[in-house]
């Protein structure tokens, strides 16, 4: 791990950058409770990315426990083992917090965090990035045309390919197509992407989590997976042959499996990870099976980033309500890939 | 209830009429299994609808103990309670059965037993059926043109609107579309057939399920239920218009709820029913919650009909491998609805 061969105090874990995301949703308050807590500081080497007042008004009003904070212009600075370090992605700017609110400030803050942390990964300056929730509607107030995080980090790092996963344990689903409406789904659904995405998602699966020979289940589109092209023909057309030449390729593909009976029938276990046509075909079972301790990872980026599967929740926002066990899970798995990454092949 | 009043040596539970679905599938050993139970022919009157051969014959191979089974022309034909009655849609015919074939003789026995059963109901007879599960091949083979059971009844019913629902305890999934391709999904999301469904769903909530103001939740058909438009329009010009007409028209509806975190995060719960826009979407999580213990139910036809919530498995039929916990179920709910139905309103 390049960040701990750089620096000489550096302990003998992962370095991890956090990202605060929208001051005005739960981010702040679910990252910090996370790291208040002394035990994931001993197994990660973090970096809060964000300003401190945001981070002081709330350690206040969450009237959180947290160890000193020191401020830092590099990511490696050495800190007494028991401070944190906060980096300020805009140093000087005095942030308008207002929980609940959807700004372009906000938004504009909670990107430049997110891409400080990029520039810190690409630099080997951290080992892994975890982002807190940001606001689409904040981040379009604010000018950046990117819908979400994964379009900016695969823009950023130059991502040839990447697929967006969602984890909980061994139960791990990748998504063909995300955000788009379910009337596109279908022609979405081609075989070159498939290929794509079935190879992005063997490479994490060896890389990132050290399975040597991964099993990749994938889901019909239609119903009963068209009934033998009674109920649709992208099976036939698109999803087998794309199977068919990933296992060729050297990829270990099976299906495609009726999506209803495949997680309620327990036959995901027999499969390191599980690619879903859609989004809520492989959201709808991974929720229900892991709720509140799923994590997103994208799959096929240079850098190791992960983060919670929630969002901003506005409405809970600033009201100590929210639970940080998606974020503490985040930054398990990023700690986890960083390790396995580092590790000699 | 009907039956009961019309004979005089029937027992104070509701005779249910149960088929024996596809002779060469899982249908018959299921069935058997359930009401070999001395238990099950306490809690109903059971008709079974088959052939005597068929049943013999699995329960040699399944080496069942069997109570004896006396053939009947007429469903209320008083028998002594240890023995169970038999009705052979075709008799004269001898049937040939293959486990595991798909044939067109088998297609045509298993019609004509539902086609009896649904008579017995409709003649008020039995006061509810339950129905194995049949080839869509085999009844095509036979040169049956409708796809599956929930067509067939609805013709010879003539049921003027009925929803497809899915039942485990309180857990009720009802689908505005079936089995059709995800393609052609979007376009059949209509207000008009929204506000359809939730009608016959809240009806059926309050004659079958004895619910007096039900509440009934309906699911968004893009990803986080359409993100204010962003992700799709059907939900502002086509579902949220049929929930607030619906409201009107005093049912209770809520909605639309994005579908991924509506199951894990214990949102269903709140509601008595859920109306999803398509299969995959209704039945990934229903039987991710409840697999093995799912009954299907056509609400909104004038009989009582349940079913289990799997196909004919021909890959283990005659293998003495299927489980009957579904038709169990089915069974135990066409009686509940039966008992419901007959109270004084």
């Amino acid at each position: 791990m390049s960040a701990i061969k750089d620096s000489e105090a550096a302990p003998q874990c992962p370095r991890v950058a956090v990202t605060l995301g929208d001051p005005n949703g739960i981010g702040p308050e679910v990252v910090l409770k996370s790291l208040a807590d002394a035990r994931m500081r001993r197994l990660i080497d973090p970096v809060i990315i964000g300003s401190l007042h945001v981070i002081e008004l709330y350690t206040d009003k969450l009237e959180l426990e947290f160890p000193e904070l020191i401020p830092v212009t590099e990511a490696m600075e050495p800190v007494p083992a028991s401070a944190l370090r906060v980096m300020n992605p805009s140093p000087g700017e005095k942030p308008r917090v207002a929980p609940g609110d959807v700004t372009g400030h906000a938004g504009d803050l909670a990107m430049k965090s997110v891409r400080l942390a990029v520039d810190l990964a690409l630099d080997s300056a951290v080992d892994a990035i975890v982002t807190a929730p940001i606001s689409k509607r904040a981040i379009a107030l604010a000018g950046y045309e990117f819908p979400g995080h994964t379009e900016f980090l695969v823009h950023r790092t130059r991502a040839a390919s990447h697929t967006m996963m969602m984890i909980a344990g061994a139960l791990r689903v990748g998504l063909l197509t995300v955000h788009i409406p379910l009337a596109k789904v279908a022609k979405r659904v081609r075989k070159a992407d498939i290929k794509r995405c079935l190879k992005s998602i063997a490479r994490s699966l060896q890389a990132d989590f050290g399975i040597v020979r991964p099993r990749i289940a994938v889901l019909g589109l239609n119903p009963h997976a068209g009934e033998e092209g009674v109920l649709g023909g992208e099976e036939s057309a698109e999803i087998i042959p794309a199977i068919r030449e990933s296992c060729k390729g050297g990829i270990m593909t099976f299906g495609p499996f009726p999506a209803d009976g495949f997680f309620g029938s327990g036959t995901y276990r027999g499969y390191d990870a599980v690619l879903a046509m859609y989004h809520d075909q492989g959201l709808i079972p991974f929720k229900t099976l892991a709720f509140g301790r799923g994590v997103n990872f994208t799959a096929g980026l240079p850098i190791v980033r992960t983060s919670p599967d929630h969002g901003t929740a506005f409405d809970i926002a600033g009201k100590n309500r929210a639970d940080e066990g998606s974020v503490r899970h985040a930054i398990y798995l990023a700690a986890d890939i960083a390790r396995q990454r580092s590790r000699p092949v």
